[in-house]
């Protein structure tokens, strides 16, 4: 007699179900259908009153039909009385849009966390933003879930690495904050691709800053769209002497020509998370997914106890 | 040197090319395209600080799409500081989704005002709203603009009926005050098909209140979406004693079979405006498009004026 309801919509089953699993409840009755003209139709069939409801939606590819699905499904449930609406989106399209990089440019990063607001959603839960300032973006909660203890937790468990000669790497200037997180938890020391442009429409220049000679090197990405970057990152790794290449990220865009890049380059193994479900036709032998649904499930115990515990002093 | 500046979204580029020529301006620069993963990408390519700015787009299928194009184009818009941001939209899709039919549905026509207003749009011009109710769910001002005078210019212009035998038929209670409002112009009676379910489960019996013997019946409707109720329509017309039958309508949304039932039907042309733009595997010998581009070139200009004269006002 809890007043917790999880509910799926389409973008990521698999993961709401495990996240159910961990949570020791069943998904809560929805029929998520489209209209003949594809107009997404929604019905809710158990009562949601009072209930604090969760939504396992990522807005992954295709993003614009999956907000889609969240704002209408955030709509109907706060026409149907629930108490608070939590919206557990591993991971946040549009991300990327977050700041005007030319004139007259949208910032959908921020569009989009005011359509969530707009919609009814009370709290987000989320793995990994793009940009850590994307939770200024909102003025309701958020919390900001990491998945380098995951990703690191899977090397130090799985592989036997002498890790003395491992060193993580950021394939830009922006990673390093994450790669030094994963260092910390391998120990290891860490190395920054560094890329730059000798002269305008001439191709870059993959310098290297730190050692890498005779070790393993473990890149890490939050996202891997069409695995460009990190192909040629891998390969800059091999011709400057490392041993062997692994690659790591949250979140497995993979767009485009993404797995044949992926297979074709150096990579020994990716290692992905499920924030974004892989379709068949993005699976690989190179590719390793791990799930953060135990993380997630922990993160909507967390929230929830907190609002009980608010509604306790509400009173 | 005015300030009006016009922009063509996707889904419907050859009417804002009309609309343009009305006005007699250029469309406005901007890149619409989409990043490796579907991801919107846009880019406005000229100056809009100060200007009166009008976007064309129907959220027609794909609905999501080329809402969140819309969506995005307003948020790009707003942040170049253009002085008003104004949507034309002859077709304003989810309109159907207008009310709870049963418990825990979303209101989604309201939620699609809701972002629009949310992303900063200023002013909405939309075409025979499914219900004229939607113009409430805005706080912004709406101009809602009629097909009736375009669909039954057509007839009056084009057809040598005797209009003493014609009869334009409503094929649902919803529909005939628009009924009536063809009939004033063409000076004929309404007719007006009255389906009800004598049980649960049985199909519905298709009632015709009104006389039909010997008569060119003309079937109004906002919408044709599967074309079912106007092939059933037309068929129970016809089993009454129709002469012959036509139908015409605003929005030619036709999904799914509408096509082919409406080619298998006894109806013996469809008429429809271009406020959904037909792709090829739509359009039918049946079928003839005729064009809102005046009357929502027309709409701008009235609108550019008021506001170019508030604007005095202010001042
Ligand atoms: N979906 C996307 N795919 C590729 N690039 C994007 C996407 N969304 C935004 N961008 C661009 O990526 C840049 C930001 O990426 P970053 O420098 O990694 O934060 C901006 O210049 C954006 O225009
Ligand atoms: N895209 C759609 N296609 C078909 N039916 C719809 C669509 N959107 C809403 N509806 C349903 O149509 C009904 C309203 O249509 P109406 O009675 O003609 O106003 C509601 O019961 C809706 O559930």
């Amino acid at each position: 007699n809890s007043n917790l309801r999880l509910f799926s919509l389409k973008a990521n089953e698999p993961l709401a179900e495990e996240i159910a699993d961990h949570i020791g409840i069943p998904l809560g009755k929805c029929q998520v259908n489209r209209f003949s003209d594809e107009e997404v139709q929604i019905n809710i069939e158990e009562s949601v009153r009072g209930c604090d409801v969760f939504v396992v939606q990522s807005t992954s590819q295709p993003v614009n039909e999956h907000l889609m699905e969240l704002l209408i499904m955030i709509d109907a449930l706060k026409r149907a009385s629930a108490a608070t609406i939590n919206i557990v989106m591993p991971y946040y399209g549009y991300a990327r849009q977050d700041r005007k990089s030319r004139s007259r440019e949208p910032i959908t990063a921020k569009l989009v966390a005011n359509l969530i607001e707009t919609a009814g959603a009370d709290r987000v839960i989320s793995l990994d933003l793009h940009a850590p300032q994307l939770q200024g973006f909102f003025d309701i909660p958020i919390d900001h879930l990491m998945g380098v203890p995951i990703l690191s937790d899977y090397f130090l468990e799985n592989k036997d690495f002498n890790f003395d000669e491992v060193v993580v790497v950021s394939p830009d200037h922006g990673g390093v904050t994450r790669a030094r997180k994963m260092a910390d938890r391998l120990k290891t020391p860490i190395a920054i691709i560094d890329k730059r442009r000798p002269k305008p429409n001439v191709a870059e220049v993959m310098n290297i800053v730190g050692e890498i000679e005779g070790r393993t090197a473990i890149i890490i990405d939050d996202i891997i769209d069409t695995g460009g970057t990190m192909k040629l990152a891998a390969q800059a790794l091999m011709d400057k002497g490392a041993k062997e290449v692994y690659a790591c990220c949250t979140h497995p865009v993979l767009s485009g020509p993404a797995i044949s890049r992926i297979e074709e380059s150096v990579i020994k193994e990716l290692v992905v998370t499920n924030s974004i479900q892989l379709p068949e036709d993005k699976k690989s032998d190179k590719i390793t997914e791990l799930s953060v649904g135990e993380l997630m499930a922990q993160a909507i115990v967390r929230v929830y106890e907190e609002e009980s515990v608010s509604i306790l002093f509400d009173n």
